[in-house]
């Protein structure tokens, strides 16, 4: 299968799946609508699909897979959802929709990002205990995700994040917000996809490599495509970050040296993807694309 | 032991433990300051000490409940974040402190909160993972707290909380606030306890029904004491429920049927633990505690 057809089946397969766990039958209405809004809107999956791909890599079947892939993607629109508030980055876009706070008011969307963060690891547990799937694994992959999305994760990266706005900050300080803020959830992600897969240390190890690296890569990408992309590929306005003096990579160590350092990244990935040649061909698929995006 | 002493020396090990788990030397340091201001902040801790209180009925040693007590504890201090910011109740004191929010800012009250909820989950899980304790049995415990904290639990209550405000509901209606909002974490905390000790299903049914009496009764009396009772016992205002004219029982059905309702789920519970006999002791005295506090 090509690459673009797996990105394609995969996405279909989660998105079905999201659609499933939030039926717009549930209660409470309003609530349902915020979190189906938010969810439901054309993301590109990237996660998710990470975590599918690592999995393939050991012929691990998808469904066994699919309900941590969806909570993985659940959390990640939480913290979107309460990114975009007005308390912390005010953005009122979001892939080219008004963000959640401004269709549903601000009470409404914090509320529905904790639902969406609670909800996943509901998720999780009753998906383990249901299949019989091995409690053991499937509390490792808690202990990953919750970790990443923490104090020493997400939340950690956030909040650095946010107090560094409209000030100068040292590169570490850059990288630690990035690490943590975007590259702790890909790294819990991929190392998630081997867990369940039974994976050995040395293939723990080796794929921990990798998702530091693509999580890495992906932010500063993501601080390229804020001065080079254009509103009708990124769905929100290019030049926020500058606009609210954010710390980037470009505006701390230039644009050339910003893309050096991605390219460096990529590499690193690549190589240490080498030992399981044809298997990890969607893996290495995943750098190119993810160094390709114009969103 | 009296139950005045049961509550004080198992609050201490309580917070001892929640100290540990949140150190000041840990990063971001604001974010630790937020978390710590408003988790080691002299609550009552009834949901972790009812939570080692079913687990003492049936012989469990403390040490195994104590993580999975701190994590319920840091639910519920998360729920009280979010739920006193200005999106949400508006509320700026609590426990005769000023709230969250008004001390940290917006952002960084609402990514205490998310990093509370969070880091619950990784607590859980490591405590199994490190001890190696029943990897089934935690799970177990984690699907009925996310259960009990999500959209068919307290995020569903808040949120029909919110959008009853200014509006006169039926009695369906606030029962399913009270019930999701208040009551369905302390039904998961009191069935946790029971799992945690491998208790029998019929145990458990015993037990849910403890909980489900108990939950309901503490939102009544909450209620009552919201009208009753005084800013130097609650540490913040009374009569602000009426002030924004939120249903409660009392202003539905009124302060006599209320406070019937109050004596009726005490006494279901009360019966429902007559099988356990002295062992039951301390869930008894909860009982009555509950009906006399007034704060």
């Amino acid at each position: 299968m090509e690459f673009d057809e797996y990105l394609r089946t995969r996405r279909e397969i989660v998105e079905e799946e999201l659609n499933n766990y939030f039926p717009e039958t549930l209660f409470p209405e309003t609530l349902v609508k915020s979190i189906r809004y938010s969810l439901l809107n054309s993301g590109k999956r990237i996660r998710p699909i990470l975590m599918l791909a690592v999995a393939d890599m050991f012929g691990t079947p998808y469904q066994t897979i699919l309900p941590f892939a969806c909570a993985v993607e659940m959390i990640h629109t939480y913290t979107l959802i309460h990114d975009d508030l007005p308390a912390m980055d005010n953005d009122d876009y979001r892939r080219g929709k008004l963000t959640n706070h401004k269709v549903f008011g601000d009470a409404i969307a914090i509320l529905a990002g904790d639902a969406l963060l609670t909800e996943a690891f509901r998720i999780m547990s009753e998906a383990a205990l249901k299949n019989k799937f091995s409690s053991k694994k499937t509390l490792e992959v808690i202990y990953e995700i919750s970790s990443g999305c923490g104090i020493n994760g997400v939340v950690g990266g956030q909040v650095m994040d946010i107090l560094s706005e409209n000030k100068t900050i040292d590169l570490p300080t850059l990288q630690y917000i990035h690490t943590h803020k975007t590259g702790a959830l890909i790294v819990a992600v991929v190392r998630a996809g081997a867990i369940l897969s039974f994976a050995t240390k040395r293939d723990l190890q080796r794929l921990t490599e990798y998702g530091k690296c693509l999580g890495l890569a992906f932010q500063i990408q993501d601080d390229i495509l804020d001065v080079e992309g254009s509103f009708e590929k990124l769905g929100k306005k290019p030049g926020v970050d500058s606009a609210k003096k954010k710390n980037t990579y470009p505006s701390l160590v230039g644009m050339k040296e910003s893309k050096e350092m991605l390219a460096q990244l990529m590499d690193k990935a690549y190589k240490v993807l080498l030992p399981y040649d044809e298997k990890a061909k969607y893996l290495r698929n995943f750098i190119f694309y993810l160094q390709n995006r114009q969103s």
